[in-house]
């Protein structure tokens, strides 16, 4: 663009942001929550028939099953790769257990460990990203420091992995969102997954945090596949290197779902030493509803296909939207899922902080930037998390045209301003 | 006894225990479970009429709500003793939020603490004995040292509480049932309640772990009342000193309930300081099942009523039998609790153990003797906890008459050898 095109670019842009101030708007993608629409696809798992009794005969309104019902875990057990006798259903979050798998390890030794996490001088984890803010909240919450390893389109860039768990025994952890990751909806290569299972740490007691959290979430007719991660954890001899987390929370109900962890015997029998003692057995009555209602690994798949026909419209709308508005601009690039949650939008450097103010002073609520990243500093500025599931498509289409005309106006201010430096 | 008539009493003890082994019973009085007939009565709690929708409009299927469904925490307010906006509505099981509490103070400065506990050398906590197993499964799986306090029929022996309390900075905390406490049945009197709001400590980070478990759980038309422990903590200068833990367990579903925190203000904000990273929320359409069930504080204790008409007559049965076949023998003492879910039978010295051991050979399953103290370890071996309500009631009295026969046989055998010496 010249400077000419530029400023005739800006000006349009200052007009646009002038109107759309004027809307008045009140639009919220914030946050990645299912829509109404998807919430009544699944309203079937409000109805319980029958007796509350497991197929054994265990009165379900009982205290008891620490491990969950064993046909909800039949259910979810091949698309989390994980052997049904190594997965427990557990509560209403997956979030739950990864915070409770952090606390386990920081206060008694996980398999493996010579010393709890709470004792570790330096104590760290390896955070991918852009990645998801409530991960990184944990560690702030209990101390650990975070360490930022860059995405690549086939997952985290494994050689600055591999050299950081090489050099470093204090980092025990790190934090995966293998299948359509949040935000960028990246899919993890194979290649990634097997460097992560096979790469030397300094550590004996490293951990694979694996949140498979959109393991069926896909928006295509061609579902991506990842690497089963705990077989071959276990294949290049570090067998408990991986924990693996899924949940219902975007399948049937965001509050009343049922979630799942997986990974070694080793590390379950220990997961279950400190739940023992924490619980009476999950809401097993819950999940039986969760059985009944998707009866089985292919109804849970239908089930998804009837989720996609709502949520990739609004995918659509935003690839659409974003390309009429900023294709070709270089003001912005993006990326375009193919399940999963979230869209990544890319800004010029020191731009997305402002896009996100602007786009709030005109009533759109976008994710703040920098959540994407640990202690919610993005230190390029650039990153925008889309969230296009919540609203109905014309808000979705009112919205991402808003934040474009934000773009646009934040960017295109930004370029002018270095060009005349 | 004379010598004689003690011989004379074995020799029939023998002989009876020999007949209930050839009896071949399967009977199962190991932990306080409601019985299927208690869980039917709840069965309303299954259903849900209308909308998954709170009083203010909230979908109760997404996410969000971390406080829980305000309609529930109303329904138990006043019987916790807890103002509405200090109580939260969580999962399934308060033993949950006492675990969590305990790891949250291990890693999270409490209000008023000058150091996390994770890093208190000594770090101990006060148990009254006889006392709740699950209580001392915490303790013990987290290091925290456990000191063993008598119970009176007051409550905690609170000469021995506030001279311990007063000597020592790293006891943090005490375990309290104080209403029909496990497995005693003892009703905290008002001024155990004061003296424990009010006593001097150490430390200045000191809780009380107040298991409210059975507040409305009473036998007889006269319900025990106790003193308002928070507000007492309060009006002494000590308003973060208690932490009070309720559920739904055993009023509702034993594994699909709806569990309670209440404390101070400040201690409520330290709670969701580490609740908001964890959770998203707990199952508000569960919460929503037991307002629908329940309506409101005269519904719940209408319930209760109801539970009471089912589990009366076992521990009528319980006390019956004990009288009949060990009163005025001075082989063993019981309490007969006017409500709660236990019965603590006390045998002479040495016995308890070898009393459950008989009782098993015999096919009778009872919690296992020491259960009731730090470690399992009682050191006089005297406390037996009989757990009545989930057995039908002809299962009670043939449990309950075999448990005697035991006592008369290993306690008779016991004073015949004291005496020979």
């Amino acid at each position: 663009m010249s400077v000419d095109e530029l400023v005739g670019q800006v000006e349009r842009a200052r007009k646009d942001y002038e109107a759309l101030v004027a809307k008045g708007l009140k639009l919220d993608l914030t946050r990645g929550k299912p829509s109404p629409k998807q919430l009544d696809a699944a309203n079937g798992v409000l109805e319980l028939s029958g007796e509350p009794v497991a197929a054994d005969g265990t009165d379900l309104r009982n205290y008891g099953g620490l491990q969950g019902l064993p046909e909800v875990r039949a259910i979810f057990a091949e698309d989390l790769q994980v052997p049904v006798e190594q997965l427990l259903a557990a509560g209403n979050s997956s979030l739950e257990l990864m915070h409770d798998a952090v606390v386990f390890a920081l206060l008694g030794k996980v398999p493996g460990a010579e010393q709890r996490w709470a004792d570790v001088e330096g104590l760290a984890f390896l955070c991918p990203v852009p990645g998801y803010d409530r991960h990184f909240g944990i560690c702030e919450r209990y101390g650990i420091k975070m360490i930022a390893v860059p995405m690549t389109p086939e997952g985290p860039d494994m050689d600055v992995v591999e050299r950081l768990v090489a050099e470093d025994a204090a980092i025990k952890g790190i934090w995966c969102v293998p299948k359509y990751s949040n935000p960028d909806g990246t899919v993890y290569s194979d290649e990634t997954v097997r460097r992560l299972a096979a790469m030397e740490t300094a550590t004996p007691d490293f951990r694979i945090f694996w949140d498979n959290a959109y393991a069926v979430h896909h928006l295509t007719d061609s579902p991506a596949k990842i690497a089963d991660v705990l077989a071959l954890c276990a294949e290049n001899g570090h067998p408990d290197r991986a924990f693996v987390f899924g949940s219902s929370s975007k399948i049937t109900f965001a509050g009343a779902g049922v979630a799942f962890f997986g990974s070694s015997p080793a590390n379950i029998e220990w997961w279950l030493s400190h739940t023992v003692k924490r619980s009476i057995g999950p809401d097993k009555i819950n999940q039986l509803r969760h059985v009944q209602f998707l009866r089985d690994a292919d109804g849970l798949r239908a089930h998804m296909r009837t989720l996609a026909e709502l949520i990739r419209p609004k995918f659509d709308a935003v690839d659409k939207i974003l390309t009429a508005e900023l294709g070709g601009t270089g003001l912005a690039s993006w990326t375009a899922p193919a399940g999963g949650y979230f869209i990544s939008l890319e800004v010029p450097e020191g731009c997305a902080r402002e896009v996100v103010a602007k786009a709030k002073a005109a009533g759109i609520a976008i994710t703040p930037a920098g959540a994407t990243h640990p202690y919610g500093d993005d230190p390029t500025d650039q990153v925008i998390r889309i969230a296009p599931t919540y609203p109905e498509l014309p808000e979705v289409e009112a919205a991402i045209t808003g934040l474009a005309t934000c773009v646009r106006l934040v960017a295109g201010e930004k370029l002018l301003a270095d060009q005349a430096r």
